[in-house]
Formats: structure tokens, C-alpha cells, sequence
């Protein structure tokens, strides 16, 4: 009864309704009954990435997708801008590293958001920029980027604008087509609330055009070969995917449409305010600059005299919830909320809960009810 | 209940069983709990590939375990033997292809195994070749190549020996330490019954110390990065994985287990010894030459005047058996019956009554009774 309670940016946790979804028989991927499963599930997708082009999904973490996005719009050599503020645009950076592109960094300080201003400004100097990479919510530093206005500067250049969607998708507005986004990626585990392990692409008009020119240095991940299988009739995938993966991931997507995508974007933006609030209630500092935090997690400074270990050894020993560290250079001074996917007042009931007494009990001169009470007022 | 019986050379049924241990809750893939899973899962692993090394499990298809395989361990535009004799050799070779690697092709008629001969006089003739690929079970001809004697001469050369036994680990006799082989990479919906999406990987001395010297142009397959997540307290994995399939992973191994790996093996010997006398006692001809043919599928040549489109839609539409067609030019000329997994008698009953019946129905001089017959005499 008394299970761990997930409060990751990722993983999240997975319905039952999902998960009994993914329990049924395996078919041949080569099927007419596996057809209709991949053209109703990337079909999904595409409405939730809000585009008119087709979505691949792709059987890997979204690490694998970022590649695909990477490796087959961009060539050795060629030039690519990565906006950097965070574990996962450097993340993007590395992989066009792996594969001999000519990258520029954009480093923006953890914490805050990128200024589109400065994007305009790098294509302005080198015009020989091919791409330019950003990260829309920062899983590590709890920000979120400006894709809207990023793609309102990435109009006037021929540059393709790649974006990472993987812990945002689902839970914050993301318009593919109207933000002129040219490759959007994602992950199943954040906020479609599906099981990890499956990832998903789309491509605009002039990425596939640039692909056609990209040999990419990739077997699993050339997005042409995914394009020819979709293509089949039935359509299918280059190499066997996970089905039972396809099944939750199918069902986690119908979840949404039923929701109703803005409205589950609203929830979460809600538990974002809340969590904001909550946090501000217990006399703790958000990580991230206010007005850019994520819609989907909150970081949050670990205060003076508690230890990452002890404070969140006991949120997830004693009091069963389990919340993530900072990363890298934040390791030990930072403790992430992810509030994706499901979650209600409820988790952030018990979250805040736990965090109060775990304060409280460290001996922090808190009180520890302030955050659960915040967030009361905030549901009501 | 007149569900459709998988026979294909994968994916395979999966049980009750490994379905519910899948359906388990999703845990943090940074934890202890996940450790644990990590640690039993790559520690089972181990065991059926026999290696006292490491085995690593991906997110992804065989097709990405192959691409570790060659990415980690060969440098562009060093060289590569390619044994091909069928698909999933000409696999192998396009995936060095697109890494720049330079491909020897070593052709072997597709229904042929590779003669060590070959392999050895290719090795004398180049001394610059610093790998050989082969694949263990080729699934597209339902031929088993010997991988033990290929073993044996690799012992005299320094080029590393990279197995794919994607189609026969669990299933046939695999030795990955006594052969000598430094990579060999496999998928989890084979033999190994578990659900489609996961593959794993394990690498000798050898050939991690190859490795060391080794950037990949490849970020999610380099196993560089598993080693280092994976040698980590908890152990990981360096991008999410899915943890549900590995649940289902972990609990298919135990299931091995607890079969034992060499009566697993002789089972499957067993369906394929039964399935080569059942096509024969129904006039139909191997498409693969009968002493290699293979432990876990059987490849069986189309019988004149019957077309692929309705022999394999008769038996999957009318008598609910799934069989696999030929692929690329054997299309239209071949089927292959999967004999991997659980199969045991029941399936090859069930298989070879649908098999005789469809092929009566089509018009074809035969005795529908004849296969099934011969199942029963084998079994007895």
C-alpha cells in the first residue's frame, strides 16, 4: 500500500489503464494489426506535437530521438548553433560532437532562459549556422525556453530549428507547425505518462529536404529508412519495435486526447503555479528565474545545513515520496519536483507534505504544514 | 480465444507471466530499486550468453545491439570481414557501411553456412582486416552458422570476432567466453521470449580494450558510457531505459533459468529436428541445406502454384496461425516457421495441421494430415 510515490521529472508514473494496455498479446510487426496500431499512434502524436507531417516513433530513450534529430539534418562539418543552459542542451551539443558537426555553443546561465535576441544575434554573425538546437523545458534547471518567440526569429533565416520537446510535450504548449519548429523530438516517460523506452520524431518540409542530402553516419536511427517502412502498406518500422511499448504508449496518448490536450496543459501549469507557490510558502528558493520556470518541474535550492542525501533519503525512506537530485554542478545543492504526466493536488498534497516534516525533522525552522496549507489554497 | 498463434522467427509469444511482472510499477531508473533490477537482469544475461563479463541491456532493437557492435570497436575507414549469406549479415556490412567502416564482403549462397575455410583464407590473404562479423542464427535463410569452429580459427588471428545471436541466444548452443568471441549482441524477442525493444550486448578484454582507442561517431550506442552508468553504485544506465521491458526481460530469464539453459536448448533442437521431418512428410523442400539448418526457424520453399499472399493468408486469416514470409528476393518464394520461445509440440500441431490443411485447400496433391503426423511420431 504504502508505494514509493514518483515525483521524478521523469520517469512518471503509469496508469493502470496504461499498463494493463501494454500487457496484451505481442503481434507480428509486420501487420496489418500492427499497421493500424502505428498509423493511430503516430497520428496521436502528430496531434499532440500540433503538426500536419507525420511522426515516427522510435523504439529508445529520447536521448535516441535528440540523434535522429541531430544525424539526419546535419552533416560533418557543417555548422550547428546549441543553446546551452542546461544538462540536456549540452546534451545536444555532445551528440552533433559525436558525429564530427562544427558546434557553437550558446551558453546561457542555468537558471535563467535564453533571450531570443542573442539566437538572432549568433545567426546575424555566421551565417554559415545550419541549425540551431534548443531544449524547450530544462529538465536539470526547471526552465522553460521561449520556442514560441525562438521560432519567431528562426522565420527570417534558413536555419532549421531543432527542438528538444522531451519533458515538455504534453504538459506545455507546443505548436510544431506555427512555431515553424523543423525537428521536434520527445520521450514517452514525462508527461504522456506512458512507460519509458519509446521516443518520437517529426520532421518539417525543409528538414526532410536537407535529409535527402545527409548521409547519416547512423544505421538505427536514419530517419529515411523509417520514413520508406511508414510508407508500406501496411506501414511499419525499419526494425522491430517494442509492441508492447506501442500498446501504452497508444493508450497513454488516447488518455490525453480524452483529457483534452489544453486542458492537461492548464493542469500542468497549474501544478506548476502551486509547486511555485507551495515552495515559496516554506521559505525555500526556486532554482530557476520565476517567470521562466518549467511547467512540468520545479527545482528548488536545497537549504543551508541539509544534505542532498539525508533530505531526500527521507522524503523517499520515511515518508515514500521520491523526488530527483540536481545534476552535474548542482549535485547536492538542488532537489527537482516533477509534477508530469498525472498529477493531481493529491501527489502535490503528499509532496509537500513530506518535504515539510522532512525539513522540519532535519531540524530546519520551518513550518511544516506551510506548503501543504499553499497548496490547499491553491486547489480550492 | 481464437487467437492468432505467433510462429514467426520473431517476435515471439510472450507468457502470462512475463507480461504481469512487466506490468509492475515504474520505479526511478536512478535507484537502488532499479539497481537491483539492473544487477539480476545483466547478471542473468551473462549467464546465458556464458561470459564471465559484463552484459549490458539497450533500449532498442537487435539492430542497435549490432550497431554497438561495430561502432565501439571499429574505426572509419579500418577494415571489416563480412560473412554474408543472408539479411542479417548484409545487416551487419550496411550498418559498417554507414559508419565509414571499410566492408570485405565474404558471400556465402543464401540456404549455405560460411566454411571456417573461407574465413580463414580471408583472414591470410588481408592482413588489415581487424573484425570479422557473423550471424549466429541468419533468421531471413534458416541457416545456423558454425560459430564454435569460426571460433576456433579466430584464435590464431588478432581481428576481433563479433557475433550477432540476435535469433538463437536462449534457443541454440552459444558459448560466447569458450568460442572466443569479443562481442556478441542479441534481442530480447527471440528465443528469450520476452517482449520486443531490448537487446543486449557483452564485449571481451579484447575488445573493450579496442574500444579505448575508438571515439564513436555514435552517442547513445557508445559503450563506453554503459560501462561507466553501469559500474556506478547504484549500477544505471546512462539514458532512461525501459524499465518495464525490463522487468519482463528479467522475469524471462529467470523463466530460462529455471527451465535450464541446455534443456531449453535441446527443445528447441527438437522443434527443428520435428519441423524439418514434418515439411518433408508433407512433400515440401528446405529451403536451407538440411545439416545447418537451423535450431530456432525453418525455412521451407514455397510449393509451384501456390502464392505467398494466399498461403500465409490462408493460414493466418482462416486457421489463425502467424507463419513469416521470404524477405527481399527469397519474397514470394519461401515461408519460415519460428519455432522460438515457449514453442512445444502443441504449436507445431497446431502449425503444421494449418500448414496441410491450407495447402490442400489451395489445390495442392498432398495429405493435410501428414505433417501433424509426423509431429506426433516425433514427439511420442
Amino acid at each position: 500500500m504504502d508505494e514509493i510515490l514518483l515525483m521524478l521529472p521523469g520517469p512518471t508514473s503509469v496508469s493502470q489503464r496504461v499498463l494493463e494496455a501494454m500487457s496484451q498479446p505481442i503481434v507480428n510487426h509486420r501487420s496489418a494489426l500492427f499497421g493500424e496500431l502505428f498509423t493511430k499512434t503516430s497520428s496521436l502524436m502528430s496531434k499532440i506535437f500540433k503538426t500536419e507531417h507525420q511522426s515516427y516513433i522510435i523504439t529508445g530513450s529520447g536521448t535516441a530521438a535528440m540523434e535522429a534529430g541531430i544525424v539526419n539534418t546535419l552533416k560533418p562539418n557543417e555548422k550547428v548553433l546549441n543553446v546551452v543552459g542546461g544538462k540536456f542542451g549540452e546534451r545536444f551539443m555532445n551528440i552533433a560532437k559525436s558525429h564530427s558537426i562544427n558546434t557553437k555553443e550558446l551558453e546561457v546561465e542555468w537558471g535563467k532562459a535564453v533571450d531570443p535576441k542573442n539566437i538572432k544575434e549568433a545567426l546575424d554573425e555566421d551565417e554559415d549556422i545550419k541549425a540551431i538546437t534548443v531544449v524547450h523545458n530544462e529538465t536539470s534547471t526547471g526552465v522553460c525556453a521561449p520556442i514560441k518567440e525562438i521560432g519567431k526569429v528562426m522565420k527570417n533565416y534558413d536555419a532549421l530549428y531543432i527542438v528538444d520537446t522531451v519533458s515538455s510535450l504534453g504538459g506545455d504548449y507546443v505548436d510544431v507547425d506555427n512555431y515553424g519548429i523543423d525537428v521536434c523530438v520527445t520521450g514517452s516517460q514525462k508527461c504522456l505518462a506512458a512507460p519509458p523506452g519509446m521516443a518520437a520524431i517529426t520532421l518539417s518540409d525543409d528538414a526532410w529536404e536537407k535529409s535527402n542530402d545527409v548521409t547519416p553516419n547512423n544505421y538505427y536511427l536514419d530517419m529515411k529508412e523509417y520514413r520508406k517502412s511508414g510508407n508500406k502498406n501496411p506501414p511499419e518500422t525499419p526494425y522491430t519495435p517494442s509492441i508492447s511499448l506501442t500498446y501504452a504508449l497508444y493508450e497513454a496518448l488516447k488518455v490525453i486526447e480524452e483529457e483534452g490536450l489544453d486542458n492537461r496543459i492548464k493542469r500542468h501549469h497549474k501544478a506548476s503555479k502551486a509547486s511555485v507557490e507551495a515552495v515559496e510558502a516554506l521559505g525555500l528558493e526556486l532554482f530557476a528565474d520565476k517567470e521562466v520556470s518549467s511547467a512540468t518541474v520545479t527545482a528548488v535550492k536545497l537549504p543551508e545545513g541539509v544534505t542532498d542525501k539525508e533530505f531526500r533519503g527521507t522524503t523517499r525512506d520515511k515518508y515514500k515520496v521520491e523526488l530527483a537530485g540536481g545534476q552535474d554542478h548542482l549535485k547536492g545543492n538542488v532537489f527537482r519536483i516533477g509534477h508530469m504526466g498525472n498529477v493531481t493536488y493529491k501527489e502535490l498534497a503528499i509532496t509537500f507534505s513530506a518535504i515539510g516534516m522532512t525539513l522540519k525533522g532535519l531540524g530546519i525552522d520551518v513550518d511544516p504544514g506551510a506548503g501543504v496549507r499553499s497548496i490547499t489554497e491553491s486547489y480550492i
